[in-house]
């Protein structure tokens, strides 16, 4: 079959690799029928993540068609079309049992990192991916829901709502901020009224995506670049900041746009992947009661977030903004690498 | 009356002072026969809290006896002998409604901050104390509860149960670190049962608050200065961890302390008072699913842990190390200022 | 003053009696400037209700400017304009501190019950109405909410929000049913979104108010007279029955329904007020790990839902269908009285 | 081997009866060590639970030693010694994923019910016993945990601990009563504290039961015979009802005893398994923000509670008062079926 292969800082490539077998009794084999790119995908490739050694299968995102099932696997067939999880849960160690699959302790992959598809074993960008656990890793999508909204809930959807709006605590009639309005960020925004949200700031550098925010569920815009941006953000509250800020890009500057504008009693939800420390000024927050939280995605909302798409109850129509086919792989890396300039937001990659 | 007045960094004397009234309707006058001194005090005197002003009256923990009622209060009476929380509350600003009265927009003293005694408005180590809001804030001690055991609930007890033990979200069965086993630590420590906690491990340099801890909850005990520190407190949990880390201290070593031992899916709960940033290796963090909450007491749970210390459900009698009068009071300041050296703990500081 | 008077089972007038005054420091008088009547009032007039005595002002909701304010009163002022809540709340007892305003133990009226406007001391249903412990009974209304809107904040929105939805710990993704689609059942329809309800079934004999629920956020009816009215719900589940039934009627026959339609690991949440036992088959429910809640609105979410109706989040301008003036108050007793046959939901009875 | 095996009501037999085999790749065959009768079982024996078919081995509780493993089963293995929970957990359903164990939707024995042991499956009372989805339906017994303690584990101490206390929504400082000390009665008493009961009232007609209480955690009891047992309740509290009043027998009066004494804004949980239904007075109790909770136990804390039985943390070995072989199967029934007379509470049954 056909993939793509990471081989080292900044290389990679479209090419033919054996096809993957099944392994363990609980294990399927997918057809991949749509993939994605994600953020994290461009950081393993500059090198960042230096558990992925190359020959490494990349992705972690797909909506696929079982074609093998392994002996133990009974509630799952050849032909099911399933959403594949960007994290990978056995379903019986002490973390799955409490819903932290992030942190699944079954030895697939790794022991403890529920993340391993792109990352530990070869992931989804590909014709063909093992998924290891099914029965506990991939969810059947029911008829009417396209593979370019369902594809949207192997990571994004529950990492913005698991991590940003319920690690935060967002509760009815709350005032929200998110800071970055890209994928993520946009999860977050369009599943923060899902806890009665009053208010959501989108808060962006880039003007096409504060615009774009308001199309799934903000209610406000703030460009962090106007020199009074932190009192136009306290004058959407009643003037002692944010019930909740949300940081989905994953640098200093932003997290520190978080401690800023976050109320007494209120919380800094961390979404965004960093690469660096960042200086938290304990001294002056420690009398505020802020709480702050941060973590990899669970998926553990996934077949909820799931129901409520199929019931058309979220605009997940607005996030893929360039289509491909899985050979053109590399022109789709293209794409998104560039997004300031390209405005993308998802790209969806498809067989056909 | 007598009080103890700061006169700038380095400078405080007991002296005559005019006698506190009633301002407001909802004012009491309580006669001090019980108080105490806190860490915070320390650092007034130090001159790291500028809020602090010369002329103020330093304190914020009491027992005492109500000689004056404001027209508004139909609860309290002359006679009765309550506890002073060490944090006001007017039980009707929205912060108040949410139990948070660390924040208490009520403008006594402060809007938004609800510790005003011996910061913002005249303190309880005095003969008398006018404690504003007092239905809220003021508590009645049931007989057969001695001062010294009653004025542990001004400040330690909630604080270290409430900022400690709820804001680390100690569940049944968890193991739980304690990061400096000084008061608040100590409060910590005896409350953690309260949540169910399977095992308390006390962390602290020092010998004697090692083995002071065991008697009032501790199961185990680490000295941080052992070569493997680490390792211990890891053995003492499932390889992973600890469920909770609680900082008592309030400097950048300890909450570093916290980082390194707290499992995935875990908290560290801050208590410490800070008075430099802290660096946080968010680049590490992020995917450990790791929550950190910090605060300013509210006391909302102040009458329930009276309750508790009624029942003798608590060891609150293992606290008070030494005993003053109140014009012992400076003797007592040079006590507990000496804390390492005189194996303090609390002083406890009687009218007669 | 012109009030509407009760005079014993079956009686009332629309008579002059004395204006209120101040009583105690921490009162207000309000110029009642919109009110309405509750189904609670019907039952007083048929006697139901043995603690209203003849000469009490009925009525508990209303929107009115102060008069005249208490002197503890400092967050107050004559000219406010305010929402009285149905419920009175000291904001000093054990049950107010817990956010249970439902059984303030401050003794006007009666110790340990919170409503006390129309039973236990005089009501809304007046020109003017004294209100005890004002700060923290009446709210201020922002400007561009207009009268109608904010009446429906003093009882039905939380009641239908807190002893419906929150009580029935609605969750995002639930499927709701409520049976019962008038005044409380629909706040309770359009509350559920904001607890990110994917399905919110309306279960009501009228076919007007069956309709009238899609306009507020049902998405979907059942008539329960139809022969498959069960089977026409749990078709609108995966089978197993719904997440949450909200009881909104008050009789063995409803709450039957709920018992029948909740699924294993649901939720009922009583909203009716019953005048009889009902029947709990407990042999078959105990295995079924069920909830059951009910209870009087504590009105602690009245702040957070006038900020939603602030904001336009709430459509809670569909609920008005009749108005009249305060001297027509005998005819909005009849029409309102009338309900099945006028169709009415809310009447509005302004000053003007 | 030999079993306890139903033959209709009233009819029971010890004999001989096939060896149970691997039936999925996901079963374990377990040797028992250690077994016990449970009230249920006696239940059965009345024919009071028809969907038990003649011809099936009895029991659900078991402390034993792995022979024989699935191969699809990776963290268990030969000579394991484990326990076996009460209910089977498939891990992979959608109430498995909530931690909802006891509505499990895996089709062994019966989709929708995790209680199959000795019900729809053959149980414990046995040499041997097949244990289907094993790797989430037994626990692994740390060494020093002796086999009389651990079989606790398998029913009562999860039963006590999630119906009673946590269903019960126990808080640190609550009064919490206890009605009926038998078996889960004892566990409820016994885990009270994990939440921070203040005061833990027994409540039994039995002299010896009421003792005994004293001895694993109540702090007081009462005779429900005497005239006078409701003011010695209320008495206990503040006068206005205990927090929690968990029912642990199973009959309408013991349930109304928790309707007596229940504060306002307070818990009933009924862990009892009842047998005809209850007539609720919700024309009184609408008004008392009362919540009742019941259910099959899940489970789902049982590995935390071995942790704490593990620790010494729960007083276990103060359970079983009579013991018997295996081969003494008929005896041992006998025994616990005259508990009144023989004083049991539980019986162990061991292989040698």
């Amino acid at each position: 079959m056909k993939a793509l292969v990471y081989h080292g800082p900044g290389q990679k490539a479209w090419e033919e690799v054996p096809n993957p077998t099944i392994q363990a009794p609980t294990d399927v084999i997918i057809q991949v029928d749509t993939t994605t790119i994600c953020g994290s995908d461009l950081h393993i490739l500059k090198g960042d993540v230096p558990a992925v050694t190359p020959g490494r299968i990349l992705g972690h995102e797909a909506v696929g068609t079982i074609t093998e099932v392994g002996d133990a696997v009974t509630t799952l067939a050849v032909g099911d079309r399933v959403i594949v999880s960007c994290i990978k849960s056995c379903g019986k160690c002490s973390f799955c049992k409490k819903g932290i699959y992030s942190h699944c302790l079954g030895d697939e992959g790794a022991s403890g990192m529920g993340w391993v598809f792109g990352h530990l074993i070869d992931g989804t960008q590909a014709e063909y991916v093992r998924v290891p656990y099914a029965e506990n890793s991939v969810y059947k999508v029911p008829a009417g829901v396209p593979d370019e909204h369902a594809v949207m809930l192997s990571d994004i959807l529950p990492t913005g709502f698991e991590i940003g709006v319920l690690y935060g605590q967002v509760k009815p009639g709350d005032v929200v901020a998110v800071i970055g309005a890209g994928p993520v960020g946009s999860a977050a925004i369009m599943t923060a009224k899902l806890q009665g949200a009053a208010r959501v700031i989108a808060i962006d550098l880039d003007d096409n995506r504060r615009a774009q925010a308001h199309k799934i569920g903000a209610t406000h815009d703030v460009n962090p670049a106007a020199p009074d941006w932190k009192e136009q953000v306290l004058a959407l509250t009643d003037g002692l900041g944010v019930d909740v800020a949300i940081e989905a890009v994953g640098i200093p500057a932003t997290f520190d746009t978080c401690v800023q504008i976050v109320r007494p009693g209120g919380n800094i939800a961390n979404v965004g992947v960093h690469g660096a420390p960042v200086e938290l000024p304990i001294q002056n927050l420690w009398i505020h009661n802020i709480n702050i939280s941060m973590g990899l995605v669970n998926t553990n909302t996934l077949a909820m977030l799931l129901n409520l798409v199929t019931e058309k109850k979220l605009p997940v129509d607005q996030l893929v903004t360039h289509r491909f086919t899985l050979d053109q792989m590399m022109d789709a890396y293209d794409t998104f690498s560039r997004a300031a300039e390209t405005k993308a937001i998802k790209v969806a990659i498809t067989r056909d």
